[in-house]
């Protein structure tokens, strides 16, 4: 990609509006646009990271043979009235239509997902299965201060899973945690594992969290079960549930939580199967959420410094920024012209995806600024200097280490530089 | 994927309350369900198809130099007040927050992607380009009774595009309607250029229409010069408006529309750039529509018969579909077995998607009854009868045609009978 087609611009300038470092770095290095209080327009570099934290989740819940749908976001009320959250859930949009009609903006989706199965489940032989859908929802929330981290429209990832027995539920419900594990460390992100309130229905739930100087939440880590506890419902000493180890506390973001409903939602619509015995039970469920936009949001919030924004290369929009310093020698512009062009031509066989500065109205250091905003995993600076050691400089943004590395083997310094999944690469 | 993992099920019975072919034969072969009248839920199948068509889709915007980004559903009423069309718009759904905020529903962009780009958008040099976004869209429509080809919630591509000059945005109104040949193509649907309104700001739009025997449009279609004018447009001759031969009347759907905008929606939000004379100029704008989910419906209207759905290869949610009908000799079945699973391999191996229908607790009819009512492309049968001369019957749903090919050359035959686009391949 061309950087001058791009059609999105950095700016100095953080805007005035936004309180939190995910959305001012966001916004300004052109990644996403606030469209309203906690509700964002992702424009096209924003819009390819989110992609990539979705694929890799889309990938795990695959690997978990969950099956992808999509569900609407419009709700019959009927539906939420059978739940009892049509009242009973604060944050949840309602919407006359002028056809006297009222719906529900999907808030979470139980109330749709579960008369879906109910059509195909009738006996044990259908039952487990999981499905899932990556998908916006809305919620009507009382302030949103955060950037991407608590939006009125937000971009999330559910899953549902149906059950014949206990047994069953309890040991799917251990690897969606082990798949979640692999999401987190994907995403170079160290997950928490965390108790948390099961409400009404389960003593505990768990959430993922990871620790952020920002973070809303507080939680208590024991050091010695490698586990946590969220402060909403530790007791006043803050230890352990399981060993009675004092717990570190910690301020993190919550990114992924995953809850046992057992019968919660299967009930209200009689969610039922034939047993083996020929009886007939009510089907267990769990669900399991992880907010993608919010993802995006959290990893700025860990990943960047004063210059800018530092991503990961698994989910960075492009691998490498190619950034040539051109001087006025003709002939010299027309070799390093012809070395960067190859360059890329490398680079993208190889897998690697490449965004190349070609703007010639800016200063190097203008230039080397917006690098740093933007925050692609490599740098490579092509320049006269080097050139004329038929090198360039490599630059790797998450560390600031560099290396002078000659042309031929630019691919093979990267590599060394750098730990790259091998599926991050486009080949 | 095992056809006995899959959640849905097919059911013999039409659902009482549909009334469109789309709809009905949708629903019964599990691809999607009515959540509500116009909102249908995408089931693992019908996902599968919607998303190969926004794939095709995404590629041809991707080669017209258009830009991806994800606008929000929620706009600000000021928003649609500026443009006239909060009042102005009758299918708009309006929602009230509890915090006395009130919100457009995402019925069309326009209102949403010109202050976006305003932000980045000063001078000459930064036109033109064209973004683009592939999203759920909702409108208040008063009927809803053509299953997926009207929906109050359905899928959509719509691309915008910014030009400094006149010629520019009809140079490139004119790529764009070369690109949307090429998709239609891809769909192996026969889109038909035809001459709209322009509504108040443009003499003619462009739709692509194609026939159907349930299309809600009537045309008027000149073989002279393979145009065609809209019966909302025409005049009482029903002839062409540009060699005034008299056209044959056809039903049709609609599957596109691109319009000149020119400045309808720049001059609003005050679009304006700075032109090469150092003067201000204002914006203009076209912008290019294809409902996804629409198209999914329509192809099923043209591409069905009594027994279901018949899909193009290109969208089809898998390629292959392997039945084997096995008997109760041990030895054999376990032959048997060994064979189509081997096929299998080396169908996927080659690029295939394929759907292995795994299921005991049913009869070979029953299960051929599902093969054409769930319609892939090319089912091959496993039988013992065949396989004594190691051999298996490869039929061509879209024609009906059979061939018993060898073991060996089963993906020749495949290649052989139906003419499959490479890109539509998974290698």
């Amino acid at each position: 990609m061309l950087q001058s087609k791009l059609f999105t611009r950095t700016t100095k300038e953080s805007p005035k509006d936004e309180v939190s470092i995910n959305a001012q770095l966001l916004e300004r290095a052109g990644y996403v646009q606030k469209t309203l209080s906690g509700v964002y327009s992702f424009l096209p570099l924003g819009l390819k990271v989110l992609r990539k934290v979705e694929d890799i989740i889309r990938h795990e819940m695959d690997a978990l043979s969950g099956q992808e749908l999509f569900l609407p976001a419009l709700h019959p009320k009927e539906n939420w009235m059978q739940t009892g959250r049509w009242d009973g859930f604060d944050a949840l949009f309602k919407i006359r239509s002028r056809y006297e009609y009222e719906y529900a903006l999907g808030a979470t989706h139980e109330e749709i997902i579960v008369p879906v199965v109910k059509k195909y489940v009738k006996s044990y032989r259908d039952l487990p299965f999981a499905a899932y859908q990556i998908q916006t929802k809305f919620r009507d929330e009382p302030r949103a201060k955060s950037g991407l981290l608590r939006g009125r429209e937000f971009r999330m990832k559910d899953m549902y899973s149906f059950h014949a027995s206990m047994e069953d539920l309890d040991a799917y419900y251990e690897k969606v945690q082990q798949g979640y594990a692999t999401i987190f460390s994907r995403l170079t992100l160290a997950g928490i594992l965390t108790l948390a309130s099961g409400g009404s229905f389960s003593k505990y739930s768990h959430e993922f969290q990871v620790e952020t100087p920002t973070g809303e939440d507080t939680i208590f880590y024991c050091k010695n079960c490698d586990t946590a506890i969220n402060k909403e419902i530790a007791d006043e000493t803050h230890s352990c549930p399981q060993c009675h180890t004092s717990g570190e506390e910690k301020h993190t973001s919550e990114v992924g939580n995953i809850f046992k409903l057992y019968t919660k939602y299967s009930e209200p619509f009689n969610l039922t199967f034939m047993n083996e015995q020929g009886g007939t039970d009510v089907v267990l469920m769990g669900c399991y959420g992880i907010g993608t936009s919010r993802l995006v949001g959290t990893l700025v919030e860990i990943f960047h410094d004063a210059k800018g924004l530092r991503w990961p290369v698994t989910v960075a929009p492009y691998h490498i920024h190619l950034v040539p310093i051109v001087g006025k020698d003709a002939q010299m512009r027309k070799e390093l012209e012809a070395q960067y062009r190859t360059a890329q031509e490398h680079l993208v066989r190889a897998g690697y995806e490449v965004l190349l500065d070609d703007r010639s109205d800016l200063t190097a250091g203008e230039r080397f600024a917006d690098s740093d905003l933007i925050g692609l995993p490599i740098r490579i600076i092509f320049s006269e200097r080097n050139h004329k050691e038929k090198k360039a400089e490599i630059v790797v943004r998450m560390t600031g280490q560099t290396h002078i590395a000659p042309y031929h083997s630019l691919i093979q310094t990267i590599q060394d530089m750098l730990p790259w999944e091998k599926s991050s690469l486009a080949v």
